[in-house]
């Protein structure tokens, strides 16, 4: 039934070199996804995202059930043609919004009932909603409705917790309905327990599904926790399935994900810090709004291809931003979408020619140098 | 010395085609300017907003010398430089914003005295110190420094004022360091009085403009006093220097004032009315913030070959500015400039072809259609 496949070309270690291929279309893994949330990746073009690079969206359930609806979606022919993005798309469940924004939820074991945050009205989602919902959508691939257990949860917490997702991965999988070139991806949790984990990732496989996420990670346990979690999870998993670490990261934290056979990434960190002037360079993160910038005639990161570091000084960026004009997000996003994507690239090619070690090292080293020294100029008359 | 020039190439009534050389470039004329007020055009990418075909922009001397001040625009390399923009540039003198924007201002036959409105730190503002900060800024066309005569206006105070102005464009004509393809524009004042227009042009032209801007219109006139000032006006302006009508204005103000001879526009209106959702058709102007478009598969503007019209519905752009997505403003205005600049380009083509009153007569009946009709549809389960 399902042509939706992951084929791995190399590997160096535990990484992996692989190709998803979907209803429409394929992407190169490991792979860093283009926010969309609301259907659109904030402060971006279409033509911009494809631009940085980037081939696989991920929107979300919860704000598009709310505004414009996901039966909305469905007869405006599917979020694809919506927001004009005919590649790949990833849906969330809605489950970590649910928990995070909406209020008033309450939670059984059938669902989760709220209120939602935009006008107060009364939603229901349960795994087969949230089916149904994602398929509406016309997802490429559908993730399972969850809980991400809250962090820090004790043991008993984290397993109850756990346990009622495994019970919802079963449900969810009974109502996704198959479609040629689409998949379903039952999610890991856990929390910071490797017996649970362990726990949760058998209970999946016997499930069954075409992908795999690691979720309730990156919630304030600390990277070292975090790898600790991969490297106790990842090698239980089916290897011939694309591994996906929901909602992380910063670059370090992709580098030493991939290092440890992580093929899918989400993070709004790179949209979020262009629209708030956090730029991400290979000597790490630069505030363009410090005054250090005002009179910088030199791009955000010399080592960068975009168009801003091409064509705007770090003054022009410090000015937009200290203006609040709309185009300092804009040129900026764009900036850090595209620092994301050519980090990608560069790991793939590090997996394929297998010096992903030494990239990973030098990486490291690059960030921990810092910005370049400020310019030491003298104000003319 | 200059190389500024303005060559008509052919006439239609009182309408011209023409084109201005500037030290930076031509543009087609008539034109209408991209409002880049603080060196950004809002919302918009350098490229987006050539795409649309806009050869010309204008900036503002008011917000520049606040942020990031002229002499650090000077030691950035100019404005073109600053922005990427490196077609011709116009700037205003800074009289209109003082007057509307700044706080605690104080006018004498000096200049004005004022406080920012962003930190309430103090200014001045001469003839002598607009033409300087106009030179630090690198703007192809300066406009002389005046005060805009608030309206309503007695014959008395729109003299009085008026006079004033024209003694200040002796001391900015004085005060303009000349160079080889730049200009200076002096501004016709005198309110909605004709005897007072013709007072102001022949003071101008006393001295010798190579443009002339007519101010003090579209401040609440009404469109009518407004066509009449012109028609009163234009025809005393030296026919070999362009006239430009500072801060007009909707379609039908710039169809009504090319056929009676202007030959440039600026207007924060498509690129303002882009961010608050209105938009501009053939069909007069569309309020897509409203509800009758949640469900419209149809393009803004199906007669429109924009990016936004070719690529999107009218339900999807409802969509981003219901849920404040930056992507609705960029749409939006990228629409709006491309429809005033594709107006513009009919205007030029019209009047090469001698069918500018025929245009003109279209232009005013497909406008008074109004928007399409809504979709008719019922609610699918």
């Amino acid at each position: 039934m399902t042509n939706f496949s992951f084929d791995v070309s190399a590997t160096d270690g535990a990484a992996r070199r692989g190709r998803v291929t979907t209803a429409h279309g394929s992407f190169e893994t490991p792979a860093f996804m283009a926010t969309a949330t609301a259907g659109t990746v904030k402060a971006m073009t279409v033509e911009s995202v494809r631009a940085t690079g980037a081939e696989l969206a991920i929107c979300n359930t919860y704000h598009l059930m709310l505004r414009p609806g996901a039966e909305r979606v469905a007869e405006l022919g599917g979020l694809h043609k919506f927001m004009n993005w005919p590649g790949p798309i990833v849906t969330d469940s809605g489950g970590f919004q649910v928990m995070s924004l909406a209020s008033l939820r309450k939670l059984t074991e059938q669902g989760v009932t709220f209120r939602s945050h935009v006008d107060g009205s009364a939603y229901e989602l349960t795994p087969e909603r949230s089916m149904q919902i994602q398929n509406c959508l016309d997802s490429d691939i559908t993730m399972c409705f969850d809980e991400c257990t809250p962090h820090p949860a004790t043991h008993e917490q984290a397993a109850e917790s756990m346990r009622m997702s495994m019970r919802w991965a079963e449900r969810c999988k009974a109502a996704f309905q198959p479609r040629e070139g689409y998949g379903l991806f039952g999610i890991v949790q856990g929390s910071v327990y490797p017996d649970l984990r362990a726990e949760s990732v058998e209970a999946l496989n016997l499930v069954g599904f075409d992908g795999y996420g690691i979720g309730g990670l990156a919630v304030g346990e600390g990277q070292e926790t975090m790898f600790h979690m991969l490297d106790v999870t990842v090698p239980l998993l089916d290897g011939y399935k694309p591994c996906y670490l929901m909602g992380v990261g910063r670059p370090d934290d992709i580098v030493g994900s991939v290092l440890r056979g992580v093929d899918m990434f989400d993070c709004v960190m790179p949209t979020r810090s262009g629209r708030t002037g956090q730029g991400f360079t290979h000597g790490g993160t630069v505030n363009i709004r410090n005054a250090r910038h005002a009179r910088d005639t030199r791009p955000l990161d010399a080592r960068c291809h975009c168009p801003t570091c091409a064509n705007y000084t770090r003054a022009y960026l410090h000015h937009l931003f200290r203006t609040e004009e709309i185009l300092g997000p804009m040129l900026l996003t764009h900036h850090n979408l595209h620092y994301y994507q050519s980090l990608m690239q560069d790991l793939r090619v590090a997996i394929e020619e297998a010096r992903l070690q030494e990239f990973a090292a030098k990486f490291l080293e690059d960030q921990a140098q810092g910005d370049i020294p400020a310019l030491d100029k003298t104000e003319p008359c």
